[in-house]
C-alpha cells in the first residue's frame, strides 16, 4: 500500500516537483508502507520510523546524489531506500538476493557510503568533504546522519574533533531520540536531555515562533525567527557549548518529525559553509503507538499485526531457548555463586540478553554504551582488581576492541571473560553484522583461550569454567539463535582447557568441529550411517589451547580429517589443526599425517540471507559435509 | 646524580615524610637525574620532565599504592618510577631485562595498569573504581594522568561518557601541554588553548591570588581562594563546560609545575567524591630549555650531552635511510605523479616521516589526531571520491582500527593503501609496541593485498604499485629502522600482485621469507655456503595473495622449506604456506609437500630489548636459521 503520492515518487527528483504542503502527506505513506511491508518482510521498524521526514526534507533541499548523505548504522534509512529508486523492490528487504538492510555502496548511487557499525558516518563524510575540496568541487554538501546513541561511540568524538578544525563543508544532523538499540546511556545522553527540556530556551522559542506569525509567517520573518533563534540559544544554553566548543556551529534542537520546518531549516543550513551541526529531536517509532511506546521490542519486531502491532511469534512450544537467553540466565546464576563477577555490555543489553542481569543486580551488570574499546578496558580495570567481568560484545563489533584485549587483557594476563554474540554467519544482517573472523584474529594473541560450544550446555559449562580462579582470559564464541536442548539447565560443570571431545568413533574420515556447527557434522554422520559410510565425529571445543592428545588420537585412526568451522577459512580453526599436524611431522617423521580439508567460510565477504543459505553457500551446512566426505569415498 | 634529597627518597613513603618545602627542591634532583640518567641511556625526555611535580604531588598527597594512578600511554612516568622503588635500578630503564619504559603491572604494585597505547587509562581507573564501590571500599582514589593528545583518543571520550554518569571516584588530571608527540591537533586542542589562554580568566585568577596573600596565604584563605576560584570560572568560562556538560566537576587549569600549589590543590580534590577532572598545565621538555623548545625532537631524543642537550649521533656517514624516511620521501615524489594521493597520520607525523608531506603539500597530507578508527574510515571516505590515501598507522597501533579496515575499506573494495610502519619487533618499546599480529589478522580479511618489502627499492616499488588505478586495498609493512641499500633512490616499478621472486637457487632446504628478514634469510645462506651447504632463497613478498606458481616450483625443487617472518606464527605468513601445501596435496595426492618448518614470533609476549637480541631469543635471527638448516642436514 503505497498511497497516491508515495506511488508517484520514485526518485528524489520527482520528490523535489512535489509543493512542500504535500509532504506532510508523504511522511504519513511513507511510514504505512513501511509498517505494513515490515509487518509480513521482518526488518529495523522503528528506528526508520523515526527518520521519515528527515529522508524526505534531506532529498528535498538537497542535490543527492551528488550532495553525500551518510546514514550512521543504517537500519534507519528505509525511507531513504524507497525515495531512491527502491521503493517496488522495498519488500526484498534483507531477504537472500533482496535489498540490503543497509545502505550499501553497490546497491545504489544514492547510497553513498556503506554503514552497519556505528559511529562512522561524521569520519567518512569528512573524507570525503575534504577529496570535494581537493576536487575544486566548494558547493558539494556532505551530510552524516548520526544518532544520539552512535554520538557516544569514540570514532564519532575522533572525527568532531578532527572536522572540527577543517573547514570541510560538514552537515552532521544529530538524530536525537534517546534510544540507540536499547535505551542510550551515559553523559552525552543526559546532556542532551538538559539541552532539549531546557524550559527557559522552549519558552522562549514558543513565544517567539507566536510573534513571528508561527505556521502562517512569511518567508521574511521566518528567516529572522531562524536567525534570531540560532543566536540567542548559544548565550542562553551554556550547555549547548559542547559541539561549539570543539569548533562545530551548533543549531537546534528542532523537532524531527515537522517536515516543513526541517525543509526550511535544511535549506538555510545549506547556505552556510564549515562544520555544522544540527540537533533535530524525534521518537523512535514514531506514528505507530505501540512502537513510540516499545521501541526496544520494536527496534526489529520480527513479524507483526499490522493493525493492532502486536507481534506474531512463530515460536513453537517446546523450541530450545536461544543461546542468548541461556547467557543471560546462566550469568545470574553464576553471578550469584560467584561475587567477583560482574556483566558488561556495549549497548547491546536486550540483545545479549544481560538485560536480565541490569534488572536483578543492577549494581553488578553495565552498559556501558556504545564503546566497545572502552567497554574492555573497563573489564581490564575491573580485573586488575580482582573482579571477573564477563563481558559480551557481538562477534563482528569485537573487531573494534581488538587491541585492548591484546593490549589491555592478554599482556597483562588479567581474569577477563569475553562472551562473544552472534559469532560465524548471522544471516539477515549480512556482511558488516557476520562474526567470520574472530577465531583468526584471536588466534594470534597469546595468553587466549578461545573455545565455541556445540550446545547450550556446553556454553553453561564453559562460562563456569571461564570464571573459575584459575583462569586468564577466556573467549567464548556462540552464534545467534536458537540452542539445541529443550532443557537447557544442565548442571554445570568444569571442562578442562584444552580439552575436546569425541562424540562418535568411526573410520577412514574423522570430522572436527568446533562450535555449534557440530550439531551439522553428527547430522552429517547420521545420514552417511544410513549409507553404510561410519565418521568420527569429534566436538573439539577449544580453538586455543587444542587439544594436542585428541588431534594424535585422531591421526592414528583417521586417514582423512575435515574441520568445519563457521569462520573464516585464513587463520582460523581448520589452520590451527593444519599447523599442528604439519608440527608433527616435522617433529616426527613417523607421524602419519591425516590428509586434512577444512570447510568454513571462504575468503570472500558473504552476503545477507538465511543462515542455512549461506552456509550452504559457503559449502559447510549438513549437505556439503556429506558430500565432501562421499568424495573421498569416491576418490 | 641523585641529589641530596633524592637520595635519601626511595619510596613515597618516605617522600611523604619531606616538609613540602622540599618538594620543589626535590622536583630539581628528579629533573637532573633523569637528564642525567637519559643522556647516556636513551628513553623517552620531554614527557617525563614535564611531570615531574605532577609525580611528587601525587604520591605525596595520595596513599599509593591503595590509591591507583594509571599513566596513560606512560612514557611520562619516569620521575613515578623513581619515586616508587626503582631509584637505583633507573639507569636500566628500556634496556633488555631493565625496567620497561612504561607502567608495567608485573615490574611494581604502584603501577596500577601497564599502559603504552593512549586513551585507555580513564577506562581502566573507572574499572576499578567500580571495583572499590562493590568490594565496599569508599576512600580508596583512582586516577588517570592523561594528556592533551590522549584525550582526542576515541576511548578516552567513551570512558568519560560513561564515567560521567557512574558517581564513581574517579579523578582525571588532564595535562595539558598542548603536545602529544608531535603537536596536538583538532577542536579540543583549540579548545584547551582557549580556557588556558582566556584573559579574563587569568587576570582574575592572578588579582585574587594576590588579594588572598599569594604564596604566603594562610590555609583558611588559601581554601576560600581554591573554591571560589573553581566557583567562577565555570560564569566566566562557558567553554570550560565540555567536559561539566557531560558530567564531570571540572577544576583548573592550574600551572602543573608549582608543585606546592599541586599538592594544595589535590589536597582538596582527594576530599571531593564522584567524577572530577583537574587540568593542569604543563612544558613538555619542563627544566631543560633545548628540550621545551624543541619538544618532538627531544620526546625521544636518543643520546644527548648533558650540558647543551646537543643530540649525539652515531650515524655513520654512508648508512642507509630509514625505512620511514623512504616512506617519507617517496610518497612526495608519487603524490608528485598522481594527484589523487593524499597522506594520512593518526598523530605520528614524524615519527613515520609524513611530516615531510605535510610541510611541503600541507592541504594532501593530514595529521587526524591520536585517532585510528577515524584515520582508516576518513581514508574510506576519501577514496569512495575517488582519492588514494596513503594511511600510515604503527602495526600495533592498527589493532585499534581493525573493524574499520573490514567494514569501511575491505567490504567496499576501496583503494586505500595502508602503510604499516614499525611491523615486527620494535625493540625497547617492548610488548606494547611490537608490531607482531598484523600479517595474522589481516590475511583472514578479504579483499586485501598484504604485502612487505625486503629493502627500501621494494618498498618503493610496492608504494608505486599500490597507487596504480587497477587496485583495490592494500597493507605495507615495513620495521622500525634501517633500510638495506645506501643508494635508496630506485626507479620505480611495478610490482605484479602476487608474485616473489627467487633470490638464490639451491639444493634440498628453500628459505622463505616475507618482508626485511629476507636480509637475514640471504645472510644465512651465505654463510651456509661457507660450509658447503648451498639453500635456495626466496622473497615472497606478498603474503596476499600468496604467489602459488612460485610455491609450487618450490615444492618441486626442495624437500624442506624453511618459511621467516617478523610476525606471530599463529595464523601468519608460515600459516599461509603450511595452509596452501595442505590443499595442494588435497587436491593433487602426487603433489610432493614439502617438510615446511616455521620461524617468527612464537605465542607469547615478547619483552623489550635490542631488535636482535630479541629475533635471537624468538628464533628467526641468522644464526638460528643457519642452525635450523644445519639440524636438517644432520637429521
Amino acid at each position: 500500500m503505497q498511497g497516491v503520492i508515495l506511488e508517484n515518487i520514485s526518485n528524489p527528483e520527482e520528490l523535489k516537483k512535489l509543493p512542500k504542503s504535500d509532504l506532510g502527506e508523504l511522511a504519513m505513506e511513507l511510514r504505512h508502507y513501511i509498517v505494513d511491508t515490515l509487518s509480513t518482510h521482518p526488518g529495523h521498524l522503528a528506528s526508520s520510523l523515526g527518520t521519515v521526514e528527515l529522508a524526505i526534507a534531506l532529498h528535498y533541499v538537497f542535490n543527492t546524489p551528488d550532495d553525500k548523505i551518510i546514514w550512521d548504522v543504517g537500519h534507519q534509512a528505509y525511507a531513504h531506500k524507497i525515495l531512491t529508486g527502491r521503493r517496488d523492490e522495498f519488500p526484498t528487504i534483507r531477504t537472500y538476493g533482496g535489498l540490503s538492510g543497509f545502505p550499501k555502496m553497490d546497491e545504489s548511487p544514492y547510497d553513498a557510503f556503506g554503514t552497519g557499525h556505528s559511529s562512522t558516518s561524521i569520519s567518512a563524510a569528512l573524507g570525503m568533504a575534504m577529496a570535494s575540496k581537493m576536487q575544486g568541487n566548494t558547493s558539494r554538501q556532505h551530510i552524516a546522519v548520526i544518532g544520539d546513541g552512535s554520538m557516544t561511540g569514540g570514532e564519532a568524538f575522533e572525527a568532531l574533533n578532527n572536522a572540527a578544525v577543517s573547514k570541510a563543508n560538514i552537515l552532521v544532523i544529530l538524530n536525537d531520540n534517546g534510544i540507540s538499540i536499547d535505551k542510550a546511556v551515559g553523559g552525552l545522553s543526559r546532556y542532551l536531555v538538559k539541552i532539549t527540556a531546557s524550559p527557559r530556551y522552549n519558552r522562549l522559542k514558543e513565544r517567539m515562533w507566536r510573534k513571528t506569525g508561527g505556521d502562517e509567517r512569511d518567508s521574511k520573518s521566518k528567516n529572522f525567527f531562524s536567525r534570531t533563534l540560532f543566536s540567542l540559544k548559544s548565550a542562553l544554553l551554556q550547555s549547548s557549548n559542547l559541539f561549539e566548543s570543539l569548533g562545530f556551529r551548533y543549531f537546534g534542537p528542532v523537532d524531527g518529525h515537522n517536515v516543513g520546518y526541517l525543509v526550511d531549516v535544511l535549506s538555510q543550513l545549506k547556505e552556510l559553509k564549515g562544520p555544522r551541526l544540527l540537533h533535530i529531536v524525534t521518537k523512535k517509532g514514531k506514528g505507530m503507538k505501540i512502537a513510540e511506546k516499545n521501541p526496544v521490542t520494536y527496534h526489529a519486531p520480527g513479524l507483526f499485526d499490522v493493525e493492532t502491532g502486536r507481534q506474531i511469534s512463530n515460536k513453537r512450544e517446546d523450541q530450545p531457548l536461544k543461546y542468548q537467553e541461556v547467557f543471560g540466565h546462566t550469568i545470574i546464576e553464576l553471578a550469584e555463586m560467584n561475587d567477583r563477577i560482574v556483566g558488561i555490555t556495549p549497548a547491546m543489553p536486550t540483545g545479549c540478553s544481560l538485560n536480565l542481569m541490569m534488572e536483578q543486580m543492577p549494581d553488578r551488570a553495565f552498559d556501558v554504551g556504545i564503546a566497545e574499546q572502552h567497554a574492555v578496558t573497563f573489564a581490564a580495570g575491573l580485573a586488575a582488581q580482582g573482579m571477573v567481568p564477563f563481558c559480551n560484545i557481538y562477534s563482528s563489533f569485537m573487531q573494534r576492541a581488538y587491541d585492548q584485549v591484546i593490549h589491555d587483557v592478554a599482556l597483562q594476563k588479567l581474569h577477563v571473560v569475553f562472551c562473544l554474540d552472534r559469532a560465524g554467519l548471522v544471516g539477515d544482517d549480512g556482511p558488516t553484522h557476520h562474526g567470520a573472523f574472530d577465531m583468526a584474529f584471536f588466534r594470534a594473541v597469546p595468553n587466549l583461550t578461545i573455545c565455541a560450544p556445540m550446545d547450550e550446555h556446553e556454553l553453561r559449562d564453559m562460562m563456569y569454567t571461564a570464571q573459575m580462579d584459575d583462569m586468564g582470559a577466556v573467549v567464548i564464541r556462540y552464534p545467534r539463535g536458537l540452542s539445541v536442548h529443550s532443557d537447557w539447565k544442565n548442571k554445570m560443570q568444569r571442562i578442562e582447557p584444552g580439552k575436546g571431545r569425541c562424540l562418535r568413533k568411526g573410520a577412514n574420515v574423522a570430522l572436527l568441529s568446533i562450535g555449534h556447527v557440530g550439531n551439522d557434522a553428527v547430522a552429517a554422520a547420521e545420514r552417511l550411517e544410513k549409507e553404510g559410510i561410519n565418521v568420527g565425529v569429534y566436538d573439539m571445543r577449544f580453538v586455543k589451547p587444542l587439544d594436542k592428545a585428541l588431534l594424535d588420537e585422531v591421526a592414528k585412526t583417521y586417514g582423512y580429517v575435515i574441520t568445519i568451522e563457521d569462520g573464516c577459512l585464513e587463520g582460523g580453526f581448520g589452520s590451527a589443526v593444519v599447523e599442528y599436524y604439519n608440527e608433527s611431522r616435522a617433529a616426527d617423521k613417523e607421524f602419519a599425517v591425516p590428509e586434512v580439508i577444512r570447510l568454513g567460510i571462504p575468503d570472500h565477504f558473504v552476503s545477507h540471507g538465511p543462515v542455512q543459505q549461506l552456509h550452504k553457500d559457503c559449502g559447510f551446512d549438513v549437505e556439503s559435509i556429506v558430500q565432501k566426505v562421499k568424495a573421498i569415498y569416491n576418490e
